[in-house]
C-alpha cells in the first residue's frame, strides 16, 4: 500500500481511537457505495460490541437517527466525491458533531472537503489491490479493530490485504471457463437473481443493482439467502436463471440449503463457491473475511463476458448523467 | 385491545424498562415476519438513543453480532410460532443472557417456550385492528417509547392505534377502482417492481417477497426509493411496471423523486399516496408512524385483485409446506 493512503487510514484510526466513547459506528453511502461498505459494517457487528448500521444516504438525512451525535462516528463514500446525497450526509453528520470519514477516489471533492478524516483509493487496472477501494477500506477496518482491542488475527487480517490480489487473479481464471460459457447461453435472459448472505451479501447487491440493472438493464433482484425460503423461492423453476455465492464465512450453511433447494429446480445456475478459491498467503483463520472481496471480482467479469456476448458495453447508461433527476 | 393482549404488552414493557441498562434492540425474524418489524425498528431509530438493528433469523444466529448479551433486548416474530430459524434465534439469545420477546399469532407454540415475553395476536377479518398483528407491535412499541422517555406524542400513537382500522376501511375504498384496474390491465406482467422507503420499506418489501413472488410467481423486486437513482433507475423503461408507495413520513421526499422521475419513463405505474388517506382520529403529529400501516393494507387488497384476475389464489404453493426444504 502506498504512503500517501496508509497515513490516512493511520490518522482515521487515531481520530476514533482517540474519542472517549463510541455509541456508533454509521455506515452511509447509496447504490454500489453503500454495497462497497456492507462487508464492513458486518465485519464490525461481528468483531467488536459497539454496534454499527448502514444507511442509503438520504434515508440517513431524513431520518436523522437519534442516537446520533458526537460519540458516533459516521463513514461515508463516493467513488466521485460528488454523490449529492452522500455530501449532505457527512455534513449532517458533522453538523451533529460525529467524527466523519469520507472514502474517495477523487481527492478535493466536495465529499472530501466535507468530512473530517479522508481514506484515498486509487482506481486503475494496473494498481494493487490493497490500493484499491476495497484494499483501503479493509486495511482501515482491521487497523481499527487492532486499535480497539489488539489481537493477533486482526494482524493477520492487516497482512492479508497484501495477497488478496493474487488471489482474485487465480479466482478469476479458475471461474473464467464457467463464467464465459454462462454468460453465452443465458445473454437473452430478461431476468436475473443474484442470491449471497453475510459479507459477501453486498457483492451479490451490488451486482444486481449496478452491473446487471444499471450497466446491463437486466431485470434483478438481490435475495438474501436466509430469506429465500420464506418467500422469494416460490418464483424458482427450470427456467429461472439465479446467480448464487456459496459464503467461505460463518453464514456458508444459509447458501448451502438455498443452492442445494435451488438447483433441484432451476436449471440456469451459476454457482461461485468461494471454498475452491485458492487463498495461499492469507491465514486461514482470516480467510472468511475476503472470500467475498473475490466473489465480487469473479462477478465483475461475469458482468465484462455478459456485456460483451450482449453486446451492450457495461458504460452505457440511457438515464445516468445525462439529464436531471 | 383485549384485556389479555394490553397485559402481555405491559409485562413486556416491565421486564425491558427494568433492565438497568439497555445496549441494543435486536428485531430478528424471516420474510414476511422480518417486513412486519421493519417499521418497528425504524421508529426506535428515529425515537431512542438506544441502537437497534433488524436481522433474517439465519443471519442473526450465524453471525452472532458481538454486542448481543445480558444487556440485549432480543424481539423475534413468527405468525405460526414454528419458524425453526427464528425459534433457534430466541434460544440463542436467550441463551446468551438477553431479554426476549417473541410476538406470534399461536400460543404455546415452540416460538412462545423459547421467549421469555409474548406478545399475542388475533388473526381473523373480525378482530379489531389493535388485536392484530401490527397493532399489538405497535402499542408495544410506544409503550415502551414512553416508559423509556415519556411524551405526549407516544400516549397519542398509543391512543391512535385504535383508529387506525377505520382508516384501513376508508382507505381501501379510496383506492378499490384504482386497485382492480390496474390489476386487471398488468395482470399478465411476468415482473413487477415495488418502491417505498422508512417505514413503508417494510411493506414495499412484504409485498414483492410475500405476494408477488410467493404467492402470485411475479417476479419482483423491492427498491428503495433512496437506492433507485443509483443504479435500478436504468431498467425503467416503458413497459416495466412499478408500484410506488409514497410516504406520508419524513422519506417522503425521496418515494416524490423517485416517483416523478419514473412516472415520466414508465406508463405502468400504481401509486399510493399516503397523504391521500383520511387520517382522521389519529392526532396529526403521529400519522407519520401509520402511513405505513394503512399503506399495507391497500397493497394487500391490491394483491387479492390481482389474484382474482389471474385465478391464482394467494393460498397455492408449490414448495412451501409440501416438501422438505
Amino acid at each position: 500500500m502506498k504512503k500517501e493512503h496508509m497515513d490516512r487510514i493511520d490518522a482515521a484510526v487515531k481520530a476514533v481511537v482517540a474519542k472517549k466513547h463510541i455509541n456508533h459506528f454509521y455506515f452511509v453511502a447509496c447504490g454500489g457505495s453503500q454495497a462497497f461498505m456492507m462487508p464492513a459494517r458486518y465485519i464490525m457487528d461481528m468483531e467488536t460490541a459497539i454496534p454499527s448500521s448502514i444507511y442509503t444516504s438520504n434515508e440517513f438525512i431524513h431520518t436523522a437517527p437519534k442516537a446520533l451525535g458526537p460519540d458516533s462516528v459516521v463513514i461515508t463514500c463516493s467513488h466521485s466525491g460528488n454523490t449529492p446525497e452522500t455530501v449532505k450526509a457527512a455534513e449532517f453528520a458533522r453538523g451533529k458533531g460525529a467524527l466523519t470519514i469520507a472514502v474517495s477516489n477523487l481527492v478535493d471533492s466536495p465529499l472530501w472537503s466535507a468530512a473530517e478524516y479522508q481514506l484515498h483509493y486509487d482506481w486503475d487496472k494496473q494498481s494493487d489491490f490493497s490500493d484499491l477501494n476495497k484494499g483501503i477500506l479493509f486495511t482501515f477496518i482491521f487497523k481499527l479493530l487492532n486499535a480497539l482491542e489488539p489481537c493477533r488475527k486482526y494482524e493477520k487480517a492487516i497482512e492479508a490485504v497484501d495477497h488478496v490480489g493474487e488471489c482474485i487473479r487465480k479466482a478469476r481464471d479458475l471461474y473464467a471457463p464457467e463464467m464465459a460459457g454462462w454468460a453465452k447461453k443465458y445473454k437473452r435472459e430478461p431476468l436475473i437473481y443474484t442470491m449471497g448472505s453475510g459479507t459477501t451479501y453486498g457483492e451479490a447487491y451490488s451486482f444486481a443493482i449496478c452491473l446487471l440493472m444499471e450497466m446491463q438493464w437486466i431485470n434483478s433482484s438481490c435475495i438474501h439467502s436466509g430469506e429465500y425460503f420464506h418467500g422469494p423461492f416460490e418464483v424458482t423453476d427450470f427456467d429461472v436463471p439465479f446467480i448464487i455465492i456459496k459464503s467461505n464465512g460463518p453464514t456458508r450453511p444459509l447458501d448451502e440449503r438455498a443452492y442445494n433447494f435451488c438447483s433441484k429446480y432451476s436449471e440456469k445456475i451459476m454457482l461461485i463457491d468461494e471454498n475452491r478459491f485458492d487463498m495461499s498467503g492469507i491465514d486461514e483463520e482470516v480467510r472468511p473475511y475476503f472470500g467475498s472481496v473475490v466473489s465480487g471480482s469473479v462477478l465483475r467479469s461475469l458482468a465484462d463476458y455478459l456485456a460483451y456476448e450482449r453486446g451492450h458495453e457495461l458504460s452505457v447508461r440511457r438515464y445516468m448523467w445525462k439529464m436531471e433527476y
